[in-house]
């Protein structure tokens, strides 16, 4: 029998988490090279984490919320698995010896467990895109260094690496969105767009902040930038395509005129498969493709008069990663103040330019981003730019 | 300087020669790792071979019409290119050394030869389905024994040879087809169908036996049968897919849900130079593809009772290569015999499968073709039964 995969999960109990869960639960079944689970990691549910980790036995539970480690050991006591809580207990499980790690904490916390990882020249399959987008450089340049690997969890990424090959010939990569709740909608109706309109998302569940992310398209402006970075493709040879079935997830287009596509149903367990498996790709029941049954598949360019935020995202880039940090910063802040009725969905972009060109304008157009307190301070600078602009001059648009 | 890539093009003034040179030409226009042409060879074109040679230089040109070689070496009189004519100079030129053959010679000849550069140990870029459909089990075992690499020029196989990385965790290998001038037509229609309104394909410019394979899906079958013999995959485990616009060539599905595809604009052009500069990528000046231009991919299933050729093409399968060769080459006949308006559309199909049924009932079933001689009887069994059922039963439902 082949060796054990011994990987470790941080954000288990997240939607990657349980998804992940699943994925290795079936190529466990399925008789694939079985998994090992080294490490789960969680956020707060102590609940959650100590049924995931009956299941699977790992070495160890951990809980970020230090108050709900006692409630975890009292749930795991006499399993002889171990158990611990708090923030620097995430990072340093992440350095636990394994073959991969799945990076599926989000936030600030995400990245310095990623980084921990990384340093220690373990492979990370990584599904927080926002740690590429403010801690790629740093991200990147400590993997050149420690020989670890960076695969990518997110759905398009995934597709372009398994559509990239040597990455020789390249010409260009494509990425799909499906167009988000506001595709066909005229941009009046957006600047009236309410929070439930705009987290109506038509192909894939996620939270909310996710959903009207997808709604204004800055999604998909943070995968553009992901993709910049992770593959090291000038913007200028990336490009978005609207595709509302969510089939073709990632392309990479070659000198040759011949085009990669990955496809697949709109379902994490894909991507999450191929990053925990690869090289070798696992048995999943994800439900099978079958392009007759579809009919159809439809593409189309991005508006940029009612999606100006894969434009941003060209813009941010071109300022550096304080510019694609303060990029993702201010649009979290100004996603918060349009869920929480304080601006228009229209506002949304408009906060993000504004951050932008404060940032650019400003003396902090220097700072190289490659440390965790320099992606700090740009990331509360973006947050708090953003927070002020609208609070200062309500709803441009949306009111 | 990197070494020059020599290759030698059996079949040079055929469409997929002319379309290889100029891909040769554009590669070396763009500085590619270049190019060096050891063999032309051609068929009875005196004319357009010498002046494909006087373009490219190579070491010999052979034509195969022994009665047109006084007029290419006047020619080519000076030139310092040798010159050669008959059937035997053409197989014999095919074992010159060179690192890959392009084989783009029709019927017997090409097998010949193709077979000549395969048991040297040469690899063969194969643009010739009939080679593969008749003597595949033949050149893939001497290819093994050889070492000489099979590399697909057909564009649905080079799309899955493309996508299907090692082949290992394969579920399903798929192929499309335009559907051709009757996609949308009746059967009644489709009986009393003439070879001109057959002969109208919609993407591709062929010749009016290739178009009329395009307008059954016979040409379809014996794409299938290839896939089947080239990518050694169960014929359960293929599907076809009629897809009008002809974007999406081949696919390969994984056990994980994914698949991989590639996609390109019609144009021989991307599969010839992947096949010559596999596993380098060239540059062409192919028309790039633009989804967003384009807008949409349609598919379908292939209707069964209009287009019996790929549950026939199953069956032959079933038979062995005897069975796929007799296919093809009855459907050779029963073309000809349409086109010569001896019989109507629909008994193409009816005559191939007449033929199928005869071979398997018939003693003849028990022949291995793993010789050229086997295959030579078979073919022309094929050929015969067809033909002398066509002219007994004249036209079931074509009138």
């Amino acid at each position: 029998m082949a060796e054990p995969r011994r990987i470790s999960i941080m954000g288990s109990t997240g939607s990657i988490g349980t998804s992940a869960l699943d994925v290795v639960a079936q190529a466990n079944a399925a008789g694939d090279t079985p998994f090992e689970i080294v490490v789960l990691a969680a956020g707060k549910d102590a609940a959650a984490l100590a049924e995931q980790a009956l299941a699977v036995r790992p070495e160890i539970a951990v809980i970020a919320d230090e108050s709900q480690l006692p409630d975890l050991r009292k749930r795991l006591a006499g399993s002889g698995i171990e158990t611990a809580g708090g923030a620097s207990a995430i990072t340093e499980s992440a350095t636990r010896p394994c073959d991969r790690v799945l990076a599926a904490i989000v936030g600030a916390a995400g990245l310095a467990s990623t980084l921990a990882a990384v340093r220690q020249g373990t492979d990370v399959a990584i599904a927080n895109k926002e740690s590429i987008v403010c801690g790629g450089k740093l991200i990147l340049s400590e993997a050149a260094k420690s020989g670890a690997r960076i695969l990518p969890v997110d759905s398009e990424h995934s597709g372009i690496f398994q559509s990239i090959g040597d990455g020789r010939s390249l010409e260009k990569l494509s990425i799909t969105a499906s167009g988000g709740p506001f595709r066909t909608a005229s941009l009046e109706k957006m600047a009236g767009a309410t929070p439930a309109e705009a987290a109506a998302h038509p192909n894939w569940a996620m939270g909310i902040k996710n959903s009207i992310d997808s709604a204004t398209l800055m999604n998909k402006a943070l995968e553009f930038i992901e993709a910049a970075y992770l593959f090291e493709v000038d913007a200028a040879h990336i490009e978005v395509l609207v595709h509302p079935q969510s089939i073709i997830h990632g392309m990479a287009h070659f000198t040759d005129g011949s085009v990669i596509a990955q496809l697949s149903m709109p379902d994490m367990r894909s991507p999450i498969a191929y990053a925990l498996g690869w090289p070798d790709r696992l048995t999943t029941n994800v439900a099978r493709l079958d392009l007759a049954a579809l009919g159809r598949l439809d593409f189309e360019p991005v508006d940029p008069a009612r999606f100006p935020a894969i434009e941003l995202a060209r813009h941010a880039i071109s300022l550096g990663t304080g510019g694609t940090t303060v990029l993702n910063s201010a649009n979290e802040a100004a996603v918060s103040a349009f869920i929480a009725g304080q601006c228009g969905f229209l506002d949304i972009s408009w906060a993000v330019e504004e951050a932008l060109s404060r940032f650019s304008s400003g003396n902090m157009a220097s700072l190289a981003c490659d440390t965790l307190d320099e992606i700090a301070y740009l990331d509360q600078f973006g947050r708090d730019t953003a927070t002020e602009l609208l609070r200062r001059a309500p709803s441009r648009a949306g009111g």
